[in-house]
């Protein structure tokens, strides 16, 4: 018998991650973008473009080889094939990082703990394929949550457990006792909460920055409830000296807490150097001594082998330079994003009038870092009305509900200010004020919480 | 009621593909090599390292950035930009790949059709996640398989289905009847073989050159039974003129070939660089037209986000530097190669004696191309056996059982020539001559078909 031909797929017959609507989201987005080049778009999570164009990314692995030369003794021919040959999948810049957390976050392990990933994004994928090793294993995640993250648990097939990220001006917290809830209701199933993604500081999209006594709550209760946090470190670096608080990890005395991290942000996207932290001992069938991260960086064998060690090279050399310090790279970024942070705000509240009614028609929270601010909307802000709003007042955002596990989000976007310059933010927040003023639609429903 | 704190993982927590015996497999050899530095190892499939020595990274760098300002019309600033800022997923030297297989391989595709993937490896992760929606679905592949495809399989829990390798002295040949016969066997079972992955140019482990016949055959079956081809075209460029067969995709006339390849053992391994195709029509809910190249881009969003741009700027300034054509750097490279090969076959001639028995002792392939001899002793060629020939002789090479799916290859060993240079192949050979002496045993189990 003769099957018969493929003239195509059906998209359906590909894997289920294809289908999430957050994909169509991301493609709409990058749709309209293209239709509107010309629009201020407060869209782009990425960092400031200016930061970029004074690295001299030729100077930064020139002084990697010098410190393989001088540091580790590698010959020049030696230093060369280290970065162009394959290498070793836990990476070449493991005591960098590793020096790094040490000095900036007084997190101290040893530097065979650290994975050099393509991103944090593979670090995400790797943490989560190492711990989900069952289809009764949940991802619970603070909701709205960064689409790396579902992204990577919609590849692995890995279920979704939203935790409620109780939003206010004054900021979010997420509901730490819908998340005991969320494990004994798992565990009555005979599943488990077997992990916990939170971004502590300034997370993408809300800008929630977990006080310390939620903190160590939060570890407490992975404790008691028996799952583990996986700790984004994407945006502390933006935070001022008022509002720098401990990692989990730094304050995690069980083995609970797997970090992820990256050098987009802080060095340069381009690079796609990101890493995971994972010094959990793992105790082997064969009596073998080993840590997570052992095991992290066989994973990585099955995803990109290793990290471009031409990339590593560019961070190495970026930390070389600076002392050693992530920090001391991201304190004078930060500069940047404090003051676009700060300015947007202000303009937002110079240029978007208290509602004439009882209640102010859009209202945005009030975050002290990160590059993101939440903003309520009266009426459904989806992709229609991002392209009117486009079209007639030529700004652009991001509808919140793409980063929603399950329903939520319709009436919030997330503006990002890190790309911006200064009166592209003051001319932004007017147009978007010319835009709020058009909407007209029922009080905002509070959110979860 | 709090749970007892996790001083330790345990393995058996950790997901399935960490229990696969070759991860054992690759740790006791790179243990071995650790222990025997001095050793002539016939172990690592890397390209040689005199063509890495020669290369100058910035240049290429160079001359990517220029063909970006003169070609694309970029300002020196965008040039830079796009070097360190995010980039598409799906890559920004497609159109220098796609030109690349146009010129060397009569693959006439779209640029679009092209995902420039974080080496092959990326590559077969996004093919395979794209391709397998379910638990039914599995994937073929000739055994023995290159680790990275089962690799790949076993972090996304997707079933494999070996396919034989008939093995003579003369070259393997894949038993398509037991292809056929599986085909039919999963849908009995209400499954399907979704896909095969072939290396029909030299694959590693076995070295096995398809001929135009089965290659044909294979396409036909591939019709006649609904499944798609992953062809990875890693070592094709290593054929003489003699032995240059059009690839699968090439001949495909019904759209059932993915292609994955690499710049690794063309130009380097260090820059990560591969790629898939797949220029196949999904018909979507929506009624949009996509092809698959646009899913594999949006899952790569979630392993990597994109490949590092840098390491696209040094394959792209590669290609641009041999007129666009990756044949052209092959052909210079593919002398060593060639040469390599013939070295060792001969030196394996001339020192290993035809045995005194009725039947050789030891018995091997003669490719007519690729990094790989197959080997076969009349022992189990086991980690101890290795050791024992490291320790007495001072020569290293791979047991193969690694790259069985399911029992085989106990008795058979790989030899890479690809990183020796001329004597230490003689003097290699020569210690595994000597090896080979010590050696008693029965006559080789003949192998599988």
């Amino acid at each position: 018998m003769r099957h018969p031909r493929p003239a195509e797929f059906k998209e359906s017959d590909l894997h289920a991650a294809l289908a999430e609507p957050e994909l169509d989201s991301v493609r709409f987005l990058n749709e309209i973008m293209r239709r509107h080049p010309d629009a201020i778009s407060f869209a782009p999570g990425a960092p400031h473009p200016t930061h970029l164009d004074r690295l001299d990314l030729h100077a930064h692995v020139e002084t990697f080889r010098a410190h393989l030369r001088e540091r580790h003794g590698h010959s020049a021919t030696a230093a060369n094939r280290l970065l162009m040959e394959y290498g070793p999948s836990r990476g070449i810049i493991n005591d960098l990082v590793a020096g790094a957390l040490r000095l900036d976050h007084g997190i101290d392990i040893p530097d065979e703990a650290v994975v050099v990933t393509v991103g944090a994004q593979e670090a995400m994928l790797l943490a989560l394929r190492a711990l989900f090793a069952s289809a009764d294993d949940l991802l619970a995640v603070v909701n709205p949550c960064y689409v790396g993250m579902t992204g990577a648990a919609h590849l692995l097939d890995i279920p979704l457990v939203p935790v409620a990220d109780n939003d206010s001006d004054a900021g979010g917290m997420p509901d730490l006792d819908g998340l005991e809830r969320a494990c004994r209701a798992a565990r009555a199933q005979g599943r488990r909460v077997r992990a916990l993604y939170v971004a502590p500081d300034f997370s993408n999209p809300s800008g929630t920055l977990l006080d310390l006594a939620t903190r160590r709550r939060l570890l407490r209760l992975a404790d008691q409830e028996d799952f583990y946090l996986l700790e984004d470190l994407a945006y502390g670096f933006t935070a001022d000296s008022a509002h720098e608080l401990p990692t989990l990890k730094r304050i995690d005395e069980s083995g609970r807490v797997l970090c992820v991290g990256t050098f987009a942000k802080i060095c340069l996207p381009g690079a796609r150097v990101g890493f995971v932290v994972a010094d959990q001992p793992v105790r082997g069938a064969d009596g073998a001594g080993r840590i997570l991260a052992d095991h992290l960086a066989a994973l990585k064998g099955m995803v990109t082998v290793n990290t471009p060690p031409l990339s590593q090279a560019v961070i190495g050399g970026m930390l070389l330079t600076a002392g050693g310090s992530m920090a001391a790279i991201g304190r004078e970024r930060a500069v940047t994003y404090r003051r676009n942070l700060a300015l947007l705000l202000e303009a937002l509240d110079q240029h978007v009038p208290a509602a004439p009614g009882p209640s102010p028609a859009v209202t945005w929270n009030r975050p002290a870092g990160g590059f993101f601010v939440r903003c309520r909307l009266p009426v459904r802000a989806d992709a229609a009305l991002l392209e009117e709003c486009a079209a007639a007042h030529g700004v652009l955002w991001t509808p919140m509900s793409a980063f929603y596990v399950g329903p939520g989000g319709d009436r919030e976007i997330r503006l990002s200010c890190s790309y911006l310059d200064a009166d592209e933010i003051r001319e932004g927040a007017a147009r978007l004020a010319r835009f709020f003023r058009t909407l007209s639609g029922p009080d905002p429903t509070p959110l979860p919480g």
